[in-house]
């Protein structure tokens, strides 16, 4: 990048602070160029970030952060704040092993107010700033950044909810681009539509305010009519917009790429002693063509060439596999139907989209409703899968057991990006899904490793299994398969001498590790076997029977080491008699950071090399 | 009761059919005389009931059950229901032991269409009712009856959201009683007072309309006006609700105990091809004056005196032991806050929320918000407690570890009814949050037994832990307690001879029992130790050092087996070296149905006599 640009002149919000308008403009198209060219090397959120460059430059330039706090919702969108926030010279690190999160956190700048990744939880925190602020007696505004996608939470409902009859100045940006990951959906997807529709809204207001001031000059049977009907006209000109509804003065729509605008709005939000709502419209993708054009692709998306626009195609994954499985079952069973919360294109779900219409529901941001819809389409004899991420799943756990489980509703999970998900890092980690299902009773949960073994888990998932069950499975595609293992239908498979003293027990992706493991080890004259478990919840008592003789046993799991199903079969193997050594290697108390996934693994100890090393440590081999 | 009701004659919906409008006023007479008699004897949840007579009697008279589904949103309001579906006679067992539930359950009856306790699922489930029916051309209606405080939960704003363009007949009943159990707060609350308040707003509207059709009348200038913006206006006016701007028609307010009017607004209703709300003031504990006076103390009640309204008072409890002591704290530390999701009776904080009103925030029925806010509050410097009962804080799973673990927050959880609560049944049992909780990285949790381990708990929960930490306790107050014991301030208590071969090891309200099966034994000559964990986790290694050449170990733990502390601490003894046996007995992969707290605790084998007959069984003594 040249260096005479504004950009390299920005270490601060500070250093924004004068700019002209012509200035900033120049400076958001500095960044725009910044943006596309870190992208297109390391992966990353590109759509959502184009789209909010002169949002983030007023904020910047209207307020004083870090006195000020921003709070960015989901938090993909935060690299221009990054950038003028003393971020630029590491911005070429950005999801990458120690280098900046692709989202806000706290541990890497104060102005990083709080740490984001999941959905809808903005306003909450926000409030809660605000809250604190209040009552210590404390300088500064605070700002929650909402995307009209992020609003179909129930958590943001929640928050706005609170804070709507705070007594204070509080600030509420709806960044509406009509999207989620794809298309937003819903009510209230279709409420903004209107008002977006409605350009001459706040004009349309001002004048009928003003007649309403000016009754006495109408004839009288209006204005008897006028009069008995003022207030409750002027009750709904005033509080016309759902947000005035809850509370929040509104403002808006307004152009947010129009520098110009955003700043003098942003000026007079903060004049106001109460909650106040901007409505600012969007375009994702802003200023990049092939992004603009198709800003779902853009969202997520791994490097790419700048002048094509085109990335390197992802292959077979576990997504896609689980996709066309799903589209060839629902052909067979008119019961069958799908369930995403705003991720069809992620989860593997756009050709069962397409072709089961009717049988398809995406309802938004909203596990928790997802889940208990399930359990209502359940009840009422339909047999839904809801596919989502490990991680946002957690979401639904409360939902998962009250109106799944506790009503043995015949409701499946398909749960995607199971396990270490790399360069998004901990907020986006699959690993609490197996602690948080098998806790719950009744549940049976599948784990496959292999493309091949996903049929006939989802077969028995769906149609053998009574009440909940899940099949989880890795991001990605599948690793290692050695060429004399044979995938079978049953709860558990032994590959290699069951007789052998040393048994590893493992499930998922890991198998492949275990597999390398074993052959690194045999090649030394050590000899092994691989317990894979296919069901791992409930543990086939056939599987402790195998092993219950044998003298060391290494449970190796890509998942919470507590509540995980290594301590539990320990305790298992430990009741039908087993006396040799048993060690279980897990994910330690602890949040996992952002890397590669292999990188992940590896400091874990759960790759080949780490099994190796603990087998040798551990058996003195 | 006369054998000459009409009550008596009700044996199924259809014997209200084509009862006229007098008699169908005396059936609610007779109805609410049924609702106290039992109430005032098994206790239960009367000012509810009470206040939706009227309304129930009205559905089921319009409406034809089972075939048309009806949906209690909470669930806790269904007594009418039950007695006007076939279950008077069995109405006198309900919320006992092997009787009816005190909240709809499928299993006990068609005419339960969904289960339900917890608040805000009924939208949710109603609508995956009304799909499964639409996919399945299948006849019958879906009604969700929610109330006020349920509409404050973020998942009935996704089911609104989604429901919201659904292209059949579709119909949610808000009742509105401007409660939660408490007072019901927030925006929302507020906003459906503002509709209360405009009686005239239907009849207005009328008007408006009319005139808006009769323009041509008006002389130019106005004319001209009007024309601009006709289609704002009738937009604004069709359009006035919230609900409307959730895709909803909406029809309301009616007085919830005018039944002619009731019976004719759901038949009108019942007509439209759309999501319709209908909105319906009721009056809780309607019809018996105490309840009426004080429906908060009557929403939840023990057995009570019918002529005085006179409940036994329930004397001291860890709720009240832990709002004492929170006043205490915060008298000490201006930074202590304490957050309640509408329950700031039942957790034992109103005398918080008296004391220290700037600082004591009750966020309704919202525990993902009251979470995050949490989160939030902490990042701004505070210290904040939020006091829920366990098993609705499983809602805010994904908060604890987004909001709250994931950036070390300091915020502190009060965990209230952990453990088996008893006549709620399996919606209310507190048996997750150990599993949940222990799952997640860096917490700490404490668990204590006695009242006066309260204050130590929470000092170091305060401030002595890092990050997150939570204190549980049971619903009630504390059982026995020997002579010879006395708690201390470390993270585990041993009471008895350390060197016995027999080791109890346990927390919180099982360590009474244990206790006790200690003295019954030793009565019997043999000898055994307890081991009471009051920090659950982590699981201090000193804990493990004391025990670990025994030869007999037993864990007891009221909560789930997978997941629990005993199966994990089972794992670590055998890493110290343990070869003795160990055994846990904890609630294993079952849900716990109703009954009294010590029945439940008999059948799970978890009180002394349970403790006492496995320790017979196992060491063969």
């Amino acid at each position: 990048m040249n260096q005479e640009t504004l950009l390299n002149t920005v270490h601060s919000p500070d250093d924004i602070k004068n700019m002209s308008l012509q200035q900033l403009n120049q400076l958001c198209g500095e960044i725009r160029d910044k943006l596309i060219e870190t992208v297109s090397q390391n992966g990353g959120h590109l759509a959502s970030n184009l789209g909010v460059v002169e949002l983030t430059v007023a904020i910047h330039k209207v307020f004083h952060a870090p006195e000020d706090a921003v709070v960015w919702d989901v938090g993909h969108q935060c690299y221009v704040h990054k950038i003028l926030t003393g971020r630029l010279d590491q911005l070429d690190s950005i999801r990458t092993e120690g280098g900046l999160s692709g989202f806000p956190k706290r541990r890497e700048s104060e102005y990083d107010s709080f740490n984001t990744g999941h959905s809808s939880t903005s306003i909450s925190s926000a409030f809660g700033i605000a809250n604190a602020k209040a009552i210590q007696d404390q300088p500064g505004k605070v700002i929650a950044v909402i995307g009209d996608g992020a609003l179909s939470g129930g958590l943001a409902y929640e928050g706005l909810n609170n804070a709507g009859r705070f007594k204070k100045n509080f600030i509420v940006i709806l960044n509406d681009n009509k999207m989620s990951i794809s298309q937003n959906v819903g009510s209230m997807a279709r409420y903004l539509a209107g008002i977006r529709a409605t350009p001459a809204y706040l004009k349309t207001k001002d004048r009928v305010e003003n007649l309403l001031l000016h009754l006495p000059l109408i004839g009288k049977p209006i204005r008897n009519f006028m009069q008995h009907t003022k207030s409750f006209l002027k009750n709904l000109l005033y509080k016309s917009t759902l947000f005035e509804d809850m509370g929040f003065m509104y403002y808006g729509p307004f152009d947010g790429h129009d520098l110009g605008k955003l700043i003098d709005v942003l000026q007079v939000a903060q004049g106001f002693k109460r909650p106040v709502l901007i409505h600012v419209v969007t375009k994702k993708g802003k200023g990049y063509p092939f992004a603009e054009k198709d800003p779902k692709s853009f969202h997520g998306v791994s490097a790419f060439d700048i002048e094509t626009g085109e990335t390197l195609s992802g292959g077979k994954s576990f997504s896609s596999v689980f996709g066309t499985l799903l589209c060839c079952m629902a052909e067979a069973d008119p019961h069958l139907c799908a369930i995403t919360a705003a991720m069809p294109s992620g989860t593997g779900l756009s050709d069962f989209a397409r072709i089961f219409r009717s049988r398809f529901f995406d309802v938004g941001i909203a596990e928790e409703h997802a889940v208990t819809f399930a359990g209502g389409l359940a009840a009422g004899g339909m047999l839904p899968v809801f596919a989502v991420y490990s991680s946002f799943l957690q979401r639904g756990y409360d939902q998962i057991i009250h109106d799944a489980a506790l009503q043995n509703a015949k409701v499946t999970f398909a749960i995607d990006r199971a396990g270490i998900v790399g360069e998004d890092g901990e907020t986006h980690q699959g690993l609490f899904d197996v602690p948080f299902l098998n806790t719950i009773p009744h549940i049976t949960v599948f784990s496959p490793t292999y493309f091949e073994e996903m049929a006939s888990c989802f077969q028995r998932a769906l149609y053998q299994c009574e009440g909940v069950a899940a099949v989880r499975y890795p991001r990605g595609g599948e690793l290692y398969k050695p060429k004399d293992f044979f995938a079978s239908d049953s709860p558990f498979d032994v590959y290699g001498d069951a007789k052998a003293p040393i048994v590893l027990v493992t499930y998922g992706r890991l198998f492949s590790y275990a597999c390398q493991a074993k052959e690194q080890l045999e090649r030394e004259g050590i000899s092994l076997c691989v317990l894979k478990l296919n069901q791992i919840k409930p543990v086939d008592p056939g599987a402790l029977q195998v092993i219950r003789h044998q003298q060391w046993v290494f449970f190796f799991e890509e998942g919470m080491q507590y509540g995980g199903v290594g301590e539990h079969f320990g305790y298992l193997l430990s009741r039908k008699g087993f006396s040799g050594t048993y060690y279980v290697k897990a994910v330690d108390d602890q949040f996992v950071p952002q890397a590669s996934m292999a990188q992940a693994l590896h400091h874990l100890g759960l790759d080949d090399q780490g099994m190796v090393n603990l087998i040798r440590k551990e058996c003195k081999v």
